[in-house]
């Protein structure tokens, strides 16, 4: 529940709300990739859950309802919504815990210490690298559901500073700033579904990063429970005393402790966000624009730049509504010299911060093509992953990987991993959260999946173990914005050094020395994929 | 040495180069403070040398020259320059080893280790916060000077992306990085004395930094060498693959490794910076107009508000250059109700970029005095240090302090340091380095510098103990860009908890298990103002 909304289980989002995968694109998937048969929907009746182990009285009640349980089982990655679909979720957490202060995080995180409990923190459960997943084992286990530490604790007009508990969902904050005329900018896809604490925990971006900077700039002071530590970091526009250890916080995904609370930057509420598309003549091109707007620091909050593929799947997507207009833009788009290799890039801003980024672009032969797919994209932006569930109703299985690199290596690197998928499979791309120095790819691909959740679940595990390489290869990061999680884990240490590994496992260790918190996350280097 | 150029001892930058402090200068600390008798310049034959102990072979030979030895046994704090001038400085590194390579580096930290040799590595030498300061002690201890590790690695000019070895001093950064078209904007005060490595080491922030950043934000990937560990953290735009370990190697202050090379993030040149100069009516109308430029984001690159006594001096610095201009500019300021409360404000950027401010500042009552304060503050940006050597040559002791905190509490933290002062000390304020969300402050003391040199220390750490009680007490950091160094270690944990502490002692302890590394620093909270 988030309000009075209830979540599904097994799929993005609430229920009552859907985004069906139009017409146009299940023909071309099946043209692409055959036809497949869809999952059935997860129903709890599908499901044996065991019950609960017991559980020191020093924790309180906690809910040991076998729905609550089961809905704390598993993030949001692909598998976890076939096994939830499938009824194949075997490990859950023996209790849900809702601490209602920062203080009883505390105690219960030191009572889990003493009796060997493990604890997974939860935020809002959206994670897509087995974050917050269950495995199986002996240990008695608990979800930290932080949900009712949801509250605004102090806003500091004058210098925006805002002050949240962990718990507090994205729509909240907003609402909540908002009243007030402010706004915190930080509007990842999963907006509607995850907490400050879980931003903090996987060092999140939002959609509007170029403008506000990701939840690692946001961030300016912040509160962590652990169960041999406790942190309390103010709130200062910057320091040269010592490290910074915000930043050992940010990206800790539980290792280190409970994220209780946060101040974050926050601005006067700026005018709407007005998104416009412009057509680039190829790929390359589209990088070099994105390049320049950035170098030249031209004032956008959103740049997203799609490769050719996801142009035009994208225009499948919106060739549902409006057949007829959509037919005659494609013909003026090609007298304009449009072709299929031209790329969407989409360039959001408020005020008139869109002038000068078009007018770099009308140089790299961009052609507008106005304010519709801005329009459609705005309307849409959280409604996406809704989609991915349509998708697998109808025997199509999606996902997504994402890296950054320096803009030198950006088209090199995209070409790399679309090759490390094997034909048929469908692999779109685009460019997102734009630096000086680079930027971030992300990749959506599509695969028939198969009915069988063993087979399902290897079938993407190759296919992930194969794009996380050539990400590797290419000199991307492991993630820019997904984490590490369970998933990613394997690959860390090759990211970060034998070494680096080790800093952040001492500094887990001085803050949990039994070891209890989410314990296979970020430096276990199991390989989990197909669990 | 840097290049052809000869460092002087005890005193700031280059032989042949002063700022003298002019007579209206001095005239007025005279009245304010009363007669106080120069102290003499440093002299080598003041000093008894000891013999260097013996160091094992596997170190190479390093330099055991009595004068190099005393070159590197202080930094440039207040009562470094005292000390160095009154011959009493008594602890020297036993030798100054110059590494010609990266490996070298850890080949010597591992001999060390060995050995149990401690090692103070050294950039620029700079520091005001006691950074490089042998202590007396039983150890032997090596100076590991990177003055070797000085050349530009690798330019990648798309992503804006330069690596250059630790050593290179900020001058020769920018004219390597100046001949290919870029910059990296870093101009500390220190500029030309100090090193891409010492910038990381200690946080530093240049005067640009409203434009650029601080060098936290303008490093983008690092190498580390340690007795125990090495990191190798790549160039990524942005990353959510676990904690920011740059962030926890920036301002280590070598505790936990040297750092040998790093890749920043540079920019196109710009056209030159032009910086022009406002008068508010008031301290707290100037913060105002502070607060709304950056939180406006009008394009700066510097701003800096300087307190009605700051304002007064720096005219009593110009006064001496052109009298008969000065009183006409002061005729026609009085006559737009420019009065002795009123604050300078310098604001520099390229371009157009000063219009918007200037039109906010307008509307905080400031009067525009023209390019001439701003033109004389680039022409002395780099310089201004070498004026506390003229005054102490004549019997005043200068030194500063400097912290950040939110906008909400600059006016109150300003007045609670001045007022830690006792009368009839001079003490001048300045807001620079503005972020959206505060702002650092910049004090500025004088005092009779007694003749003897434990009187002048006791003198001065009864000051700083005061002034650095009031920082911590108004809600300000210990530092915003001059580090903790031996100095401020005692209210380091005041800052960050006891396991704040910790877990930088443990990142310490995982890559120097035997402290070796500048062992005095950040986290030994002995209280070492007097030695």
């Amino acid at each position: 529940m988030i309000g009075s909304r209830r979540r599904r289980l097994g799929a993005w989002g609430f229920e009552g709300v859907d985004l069906v995968a139009p017409q146009p694109l299940l023909s071309f998937l099946n043209e692409r990739l055959g036809a497949s048969a869809g999952l059935p929907r997860a129903d709890p009746a599908r499901f044996a859950i065991a019950p609960p182990r017991s559980l020191p009285g020093a924790l309180g009640e906690g809910s040991r309802e076998p729905l609550d349980r089961l809905a704390h089982a598993r993030g949001q990655g692909l598998t976890d919504l076939v096994r939830l679909r499938t009824g194949t979720v075997t490990a859950l957490p023996d209790a849900v815990l809702r601490p209602s202060s920062e203080d009883e995080v505390e105690s219960i995180l030191r009572a889990c210490a003493a009796a060997g409990i493990r604890v997974i923190p939860w935020g809002g459960g959206t994670s897509v690298t087995g974050g917050v997943n269950v495995l199986p084992g002996d240990e008695p286990l608990v979800s930290l559901d932080l949900e009712r530490l949801s509250r605004l604790v102090d806003l500091d007009e004058r210098s925006g500073l805002a002050t949240f508990q962990a718990g507090t969902f994205g729509p909240e904050i907003e609402a909540v700033l908002g009243a007030r005329g402010f706004t915190l900018g930080h509007f990842p896809q999963s907006f509607e579904l995850s907490t400050l604490g879980g931003w903090i925990a996987t060092r999140a971006s939002g959609q509007e990063s170029l403008g506000y900077g990701g939840i690692e700039r946001l961030v300016a002071g912040l509160d962590v429970r652990a169960p041999a530590g406790k942190l309390s970091i103010p709130a200062f526009p910057a320091s040269a005393a010592g490290p910074d250890l915000r930043q050992l916080v940010l990206g800790s995904e539980g290792r280190l402790g409970v994220v209780t609370r946060a101040t974050v930057r926050v601005r006067r509420r700026p005018p709407p966000l007005v998104v416009k598309g412009t057509l680039l003549p190829s790929w390359e091109e589209g990088i070099e624009g994105a390049r320049e707007i950035v170098q030249r620091r031209a004032p956008l909050d959103l740049l997203r730049l799609s490769d050719a593929f996801e142009t035009e799947v994208s225009l499948l997507l919106g060739l549902s509504r409006d057949r007829a207009l959509d037919r005659i833009v494609q013909r003026l788009l090609s007298l304009r010299g449009v072709t299929e290799k031209s790329c969407m890039m989409l360039c959001g801003a408020t005020g008139d911060g869109l002038e000068e980024s078009a007018a770099i672009l009308k140089a790299h032969g961009g052609v507008r093509v106005g304010a519709s797919p801005g329009r459609k994209w705005l309307a849409d932006r959280f409604r996406h992953p809704y989609l991915r569930d349509s998708l697998l109703d109808s025997g199509y299985a999606t996902d997504t990987l994402e890296t950054a690199a320096p803009w030198s290596r950006l088209s090199d690197l995209s070409e790399r991993v679309r090759r490390a998928f094997p034909e048929p499979i469908v692999v779109l791309c685009h460019v997102s959260h734009p630096y000086e120095d680079g930027a971030s790819l992300y990749f959506t691909f599509f695969f028939p999946c198969p009915r069988d959740p063993e087979e399902a679940t290897a079938r993407w595990a190759h296919l992930k173990r194969a794009a996380t390489a050539a990400i590797l290869a290419g000199g991307g990061t492991l993630s820019h914005h997904h984490g590490v999680g369970i998933w990613h884990a394997p690959w860390y240490e090759s990211e970060v050094g034998r070494d680096g590994l080790r800093l952040v496992e001492n500094a887990a260790a001085a803050f949990d020395p039994t070891g209890i918190l989410n314990p296979h996350v970020l430096l276990d280097p199991t390989d989990r994929l197909e669990v």
